[in-house]
């Protein structure tokens, strides 16, 4: 059993330990942070088990799987703080998601990537496909922040209704880029597919009632520590001396992603910097043209309507992100420094959020 | 006798319908739509007719005919509107013709050319010469609206006084790049030359006082019905519960630049990408640096003094069009979703300025 | 002797006259021009003290003394400015000196070589890092002002405190890319250098008494000039009509950086555009990266603190300037016309500072 194993059922104890420091009323802090820790492991796993039920049942559908559910533990915690009515929470956690995959993960990559290997390259016509979609992600936050900020006259419902639109058209682009990726241009693709790959030879099939389970049992974990992280959210982020703001945008997205992450920086380690790229910028490509969007027409059936008007300093956030993490690559080649410029970024950023001291509307 | 040619023939008739839905009141809106329709084979004819004429005096003189004259349906349009007093219909028909050609007519040549052929490519250096150009353009246009937002209490005289120094600028540059083009540096531009040519290859020289004639009469007929356009436009597009804004910026630059959408997808699905991106972005960046500028002094001299401060919106639309365009075509290649990426942006903006209930100052 | 050290001989005598004109009253105008007039000298000679010294103690501490010295004559005009607690006129000369060296040195230099070479090259993957490295920088402008901007009601303590940390991580990322230029990616930078020396071999060692000499007496009557500059900016610019805002902006940086202009112009003839681009992107990127965070700190010691929340149309101008150069000298390619739209980025940006005609807080 690997290390990473060892220490997942580790951090499976703060599963009983947080419903109990929730029932037992042993302060909203340990609970979010006892919480935030059961999630660790059961992101992992979700991870894990929806790559091995891809590898049965085929390409096309397990693309599709990994492309639905690859995001999925981000996609419960912002679907359970929608339905607690935390419009502005989830707002600043897809911030976060986006920045965090950009900045964070693709830095650390290229950084201890670039340690190792003097120069690492990965394929620029991907780089610039994504780098594209998440500009036309950007257009599509810019515009209702924009439209808001013209006229602050103008109508909530308007807002929702272009916002609707907005994720109707991303959702559709999301679906093709999939077939692009998926079916006409595969062959760009085919470097970091052989990659992973040969990593994860599958001698025997794997058991697809066995890892379908587990992603229903940890599905239904996950969500259950979303209720109390989400819940436990605002007051202890208070006890913490820290914004709600900050909290959604740093400290939920690590969380969220930190399975993504190691995945990412261990690839990167062993030079398999397509790979690293992809599930770096693969993620956020997903949060913006499907998680976002989906969320926006979940809040309209939940009740709980969200439009994409982020607040000026989270747009500005995530313009600068993708802009930088572009131009970084863009040219399909990276090295240490490239990896110290967005760690650097992403802690420029991080200082903002935290002295940020209040945002209009945020909760 | 070509399908276009009938179809032109037959569009050719609302021209007399027009003329009498005016004068026998008809209906503005009868007036809008039967000078639009009548507008279409006139432009194409135009452009035919310069492009006959540039062929016989040679390709110095050639090239400045095409240049002046490339986009003088909307230059004639625009004069109409600006010579009524419609300056912020002037500035939304530039910044339509200017998202119109990077994002609808260039997307729509890069989706159907790349359902046809897997990758297209087309000269890099070009693509980034032009970039830069239109960088340049947005610049121009950013400064006065970043004036006026720096500080509201700006004077109108000063603003136009920045106006007509950086349309002075921008003429200069266009003039530069004409004589880069078409003088020093040829070559670059040799494939598209080539390409256009081979198609229009003339056995016999074409007779210019013909061609010439039917400049005449077409330039002639345009400013006509470009007249009967403006009139009814606002009563028209209240009618059809659009604003004037969404009128300017959607429906007139479709209009005016119906021919050029035709040729690019044309050629586009030929796989001749070169000439297909040059008549797009060469569009766009001929509105840019001499169309808006020229139509900055003409307004000086016409008494109906128009500044480059546009309104936040518009500002936004084309920042976002210019960057997302350059950032697709700069590396000299393209396929479908590249295309669809396009086409989604035009249709994000589209939605926007449709939803945009009111805009401070658009008539 | 060479053409150049008979000018900077001649304009040494505007040391004593500057002087005079100070002590006798004759005008803070005639004060003005001539200390400008002779720190050009002193700047000139400066900067070939720093390079002979740099060439006798070896490449790492000479790499050091380059990168710290390089923008003495600016660093110096700018610390006498902030002592006087001229805060505004520090930040004017911190946005002068990027869009100065971005636009007006790269865009002469790219002009004028552009004109007698048909096509120049120089290392792309230099040029991407310094485009990376500088978007970072904005970043870090960018976030203070999009701070206040966000809300008015914000403590100027908290801005200082941000200022203060982002000044922090931008002297690291400075310092790593010196690691990275001097260090571990040196071949990257091979061109450059080989370029250099070949130029300037020295076939008996330099003096380095007499160079440190020449060095500390050049500093040290900078700082005395700068002082009258400094003192008579006020007065002296709304004599000429001109806003401090303008002559910051535009009037000091040609001062301080027309060594540099004359060096990255001559080489750029002399076709050796690795060298000249690296001194104008070099020298901007030392302002972004070293400098200016240099100042903030100095500003907390001097007990005037200053932060990095410029004005919203300084910020446009960096923003604008960083973004034209990068997408210029991304492909490691330039001809004139790349040359002709810097320098017209840079025409259209000095009228809108002359015609801004009042700036909030701008003394």
């Amino acid at each position: 059993m690997s290390g990473k194993n060892i220490l997942f059922l580790v951090l499976l104890l703060f599963i009983p330990v947080s419903i109990a420091a929730h029932y037992l009323e042993w302060g909203e802090l340990t609970v979010f942070i006892t919480a935030g820790l059961a999630i660790l492991p059961l992101a992992g796993w979700m991870g894990t088990a929806t790559e091995e039920v891809a590898v049965v049942v085929g390409p096309t559908v397990g693309g599709l799987l990994n492309a639905t559910f690859g995001n999925a533990t981000e996609l419960i915690i912002a679907l359970v703080a929608l339905n607690a009515g935390l419009v502005n929470v989830v707002k600043a956690s897809i911030t976060g998601s986006i920045i965090g995959n950009l900045l964070l993960v693709m830095g650390l990559s290229m950084f201890l990537g670039g340690l190792r290997h003097k120069e690492q390259t990965f394929q620029p016509v991907v780089a610039r496909v994504n780098a594209s979609s998440m500009n036309l992600a950007v257009i599509a936050i810019l515009l209702p922040t924009a439209m808001k900020f013209n006229s602050q006259a103008i109508q909530e419902k308007t807002l929702q209704n272009l916002s609707l639109a907005v994720a109707v058209v991303l959702i559709l682009v999301y679906a093709l880029t999939l077939l692009f990726s998926m079916k006409t241009h595969t062959y760009l693709y085919d470097v970091g597919m052989a990659e992973t790959t040969e990593d994860e030879t599958h001698l025997k099939k794997p058991n697809i009632w066995l890892w379908t389970g587990v992603l229903l049992v940890c599905t239904l974990l996950v969500a259950l520590e979303s209720e109390l992280l989400v819940d436990s959210l605002e007051v202890a982020t208070s006890e913490l001396g820290l914004t709600a703001l900050f909290t959604g945008v740093i400290v939920v997205p690590i969380i969220g992603n930190a399975a993504e992450h190691a995945t990412a920086v261990t690839v990167a380690m062993k030079d398999k910097m397509d790979l690293s790229v992809s599930v770096a910028v693969g993620s956020s490509m997903q949060i913006a043209l499907f998680v976002a969007p989906f969320l926006v027409l979940a809040g309209r059936v939940l009740g709980q309507p969200m439009d994409l008007n982020f607040n000026l300093f989270e747009l500005v956030a995530v313009v600068v992100a993708v802009f930088i993490a572009n131009s970084i690559s863009s040219d399909g080649k990276s090295n240490w420094l490239e990896g110290v410029l967005l760690l650097a970024a992403y802690a420029v950023l991080g200082f903002a959020f935290y002295f940020l001291p209040f945002v209009d509307g945020m909760a």
